[in-house]
C-alpha cells in the first residue's frame, strides 16, 4: 500500500532529495509542508504515515528546533534514520556558460559553504542571497539574466538547469546531513538498531555519570551525547542520547528498567535500525 | 592599553551587538571580519588581541564551524563567554507606516524566526532574502522602496532607519546566542570559573563512562557535554565538555592528572569566568 511521507518543501531542497531517496523501492507519495512543526503535527493526527526532518547539520531546517519539538509532547516517535551527503552544483540556464556569469543566487549558508569555489572560479560575479537554494534554481530559471543558482542537482532537473559543476562546497566533502524519520510507532528490532533517548537530570556533580553508568554496565554504547539546557527550569539539563540495541533487546531493556527503579526521568524517543546512508 | 576585538562583520550584526557589548567600560577598538576562520587565524598571530565568535544557537555563525576550528591546531584559547539574547526588530526608511510595507528584507533564518509575527502583522509583505540581517537593513535603507528590513537595533542606527517594532521573533524570546571570546592565551581564576576540554575516546562502551567518573568522583560538574564523530576516523568520538572550576582549581587539575594518568586524550581549550549575560 501506497504510503505518504511528509518532507520539508519546496521540491528540490535537500529535505526533498532525502525524501526521494528513502521511497526508493518503497511506494510513497510525497507530501511537501512549510515548516518542521508540521510535519511533527501532521505525523502525529495521522494526516501523513510517515515525516521525514533534518536534525543535524542541514542548511534548510534548524537542529535546535528538531530537538525542542522531540523533547515536547507531540506524539511521534524516531522510526528510522538517514545520512545524506550533501552536493552544492552550480546550476545555470541552458546556454550560458561559467565565464558569462554575472551572479549568484543561493541561501546565505549554502553561498558560505561554497565560498573557496567561488572566489576561485567565479571572483566577478555578486552573490545575491535566496530563501532557500530551491528558491534560487527557481529565480535563475525565470529571470535568465546571467545568474547561476547553488543548489541541488534535483532542483535543476525541476527547473530545467544545466549543471556546470557537481560537489562545489569546500572542505572535504563530509557536509553530511542526518534525518530522521517520524511515525506515530518506532520500528521493530531487526538487529542492528540503535535507540534515542532524553534524560532529564538534576544539574549536580555526578548525575550524568550515574545515569551513563546503567549503560555502560550492561556493556551498552553510546554513539552520540548532547546537553541542552531545560528551557525555564535552570536547575536541570537534559541530554539526548542515542544507544545501540533495540529498547526490546534484553540488555537494553533492562538498563531501561533499571532508570526507572533509581528514579531516572527517561523518554525513549524510539528504536529504529541504524543509518541508511542515501547517494 | 587599548585592545583589538576582532568580530564577524558585517557592522550591525549580532556578533558586532555582542561584540559592543563586550566591551562596554574596557577600551576596546573594532575590527570586523568575512569569516569565523579569519578571527581564528587573527587572533593567533596577533593581528587583534582577542576575538568573538558565535557558537551556539546564532544566525550568522556555525556552531560546527566554530567547534571544528576549537578543535583544530590554531593557537587560540577561550578566555570568556557571553551569553546574548537575540532581539528582532522591524526597521524602515523615516516615513514608512507598517502599513505601507510591501517587502520585508531578512536573512532566511531571521525570516523564518519571525513567520508568525509576518504573518499575523504582515500578511501581504514578501519576504526577501538577504545575505545577513545588516545586508537588509542597507537594502531597505538604499532603495527606499516601501521595503522594511528585520535586523538589529544596532543596524537601524546604523543605516538610520525607524525602529517600528521591537522583539518580533516567535516563542517565549529565549532566543540567545552563546558567544567565545578567544585570544593567544585563556584568563586567570577568578572562583567563578568553567573550563571548556575537548576529549578523544575511542569508540566503545563504557569509555565516556571511565572518563568522566574522574570528573565526578572530583566532585565537579558538567555544565555542558556534546559528542561529534571524528572526520575521517570512524573508530573514534571527540567530547566537547564544559566542567565547573579553572584548570589551576586543586580538584580540576587534579582530575586533568588523572586523565593522563589513565592515557584519555584531553585538550584544553581554555578555563574563563563564567557567562556573562549582555543586554
Amino acid at each position: 500500500m501506497e504510503k505518504t511521507l511528509g518532507y520539508l518543501g519546496p521540491p528540490g531542497t535537500f529535505s526533498h532529495e532525502a525524501a526521494l531517496n528513502y521511497c526508493k523501492g518503497r511506494a510513497c507519495r510525497l507530501k511537501p509542508f512549510a515548516t518542521i512543526k508540521q510535519i511533527f503535527a501532521a505525523t502525529a493526527n495521522k494526516t501523513v504515515d510517515a515525516g521525514i526532518v533534518p536534525v543535524e547539520n542541514s542548511l534548510e531546517g534548524s537542529l535546535n528546533l528538531t530537538f525542542d519539538l522531540l523533547a515536547g509532547n507531540i506524539a511521534v516517535k524516531i522510526k528510522g534514520e538517514l545520512h545524506c551527503r550533501v552536493r552544492h552544483c552550480l546550476l545555470a540556464p541552458p546556454g550560458l556558460k561559467i565565464e558569462g556569469i554575472e551572479k549568484v543566487y543561493s541561501h546565505p549558508q549554502a553561498l558560505a559553504q561554497c565560498r573557496r569555489y567561488l572566489e576561485k572560479i567565479l571572483p566577478k560575479a555578486a552573490p545575491i542571497a535566496a530563501t532557500s537554494t530551491t528558491d534560487a534554481a527557481l529565480q535563475v530559471a525565470q529571470y535568465n539574466n546571467r545568474g547561476a543558482a547553488i543548489a541541488s542537482r534535483r532542483a535543476a532537473e525541476l527547473y530545467r538547469l544545466a549543471v556546470l559543476q557537481e560537489n562545489i562546497q569546500d572542505g572535504p566533502g563530509e557536509n553530511k546531513t542526518r534525518f530522521l524519520l517520524l511515525a506515530p510507532e518506532d520500528a521493530s528490532a531487526t538487529g542492528r538498531d540503535k535507540t534515542s533517548l532524553l534524560l532529564t537530570l538534576p544539574d549536580r556533580p555526578g548525575a550524568l555519570y550515574a545515569a551513563l553508568g546503567i549503560f555502560a554496565h550492561h556493556n551498552l554504547n553510546l554513539t552520540k551525547i548532547e546537553s541542552r539546557p531545560v528551557r525555564g527550569n535552570l536547575g536541570k539539563y537534559i541530554f539526548f542520547l542515542d544507544v545501540t540495541g533495540h529498547r526490546k533487546d534484553a540488555r537494553l531493556a533492562e538498563a531501561l528498567l533499571e532508570t526507572k527503579e533509581k528514579n531516572i526521568k527517561v523518554k525513549i524517543l524510539g528504536s529504529y535500525p541504524r543509518a541508511e546512508n542515501c547517494e
